[in-house]
């Protein structure tokens, strides 16, 4: 499906989805994350058609959230890694992780949890917080423009 | 296009990516969080066919991350509200936001700031801590089986 591309948008929330916000896409970061970079790992995990995985692919490291590199054991294949700016997607991604966990999952479905590594405990819930560090919602926001 | 529903999915990135996952639902959500509730603010908005963002209105509806309501000035008109659940994506939006901010403006370019109502001051960036506050990167991480 053609449609506007929002690539030049002022607001940065359609600009991202621009770059990630394509069916698939977080989903093949998301596995990027858990350290699958070939080609055949990604479409078993994810199960999508080849010719869509490489669109996808290919839209991500023409971005620069992805990087092709030659593979890690001195094969033929190719390999796909997180770049710097891949990685800062982690925060999107826990977002939209702990969102579904909160308001997808019934009580006792949840199976896989994220922890982190030296304690083993869940992670922190993650807050929007003040440069003062009050917790802000939704009606203490506004947004203003630069030259305001 | 038709495609496998990851509504079951175990992971739930995966399965908030089914809810909140489409082309336009995200920009729909932004939109309400500004403010929009009827169709035509949507439509005028976000410039898309009317026959999708029906389809993405109703789907949003279904899963309750948005409420039909009457028009709040007595109209025959319908109104779109964000429910609980719905303003908790308000999270999501700003980590896509600061993303795009950091990673896809150049300087000086961003001329929409998210600010705290109350100090004028740009909000603070999302960080993912440790449940005794220790920052945590992609590589502090790890996902376990709640059976483990």
């Amino acid at each position: 499906m053609k449609r506007k591309s929002l690539d030049r948008e002022k607001c940065p929330i359609a600009r991202t989805l621009d770059v990630i916000g394509d069916w698939w896409s977080l989903l093949i970061v998301r596995d990027a994350f858990l350290g699958k970079r070939r080609f055949g790992e990604f479409q078993k995990s994810l199960g999508l058609a080849k010719n869509i995985l490489s669109r996808r692919l290919r839209k991500l490291v023409s971005h620069g959230v992805l990087e092709v590199g030659a593979a890690s054991d001195g094969s033929a294949y190719q390999e796909y890694v997180l770049t710097e700016k891949g990685r800062r997607l982690l925060i999107v991604l826990v977002a939209l992780r702990q969102w579904g966990e909160t308001c997808l999952f019934e009580e006792g479905e949840l199976d896989l949890l994220l922890v982190d590594q030296k304690s083993g405990q869940p992670v922190k819930p993650l807050e929007l917080r003040s440069k003062d560090g009050r917790i802000l919602g939704p009606d203490d926001l506004r947004t203003v423009g630069t030259s305001d």
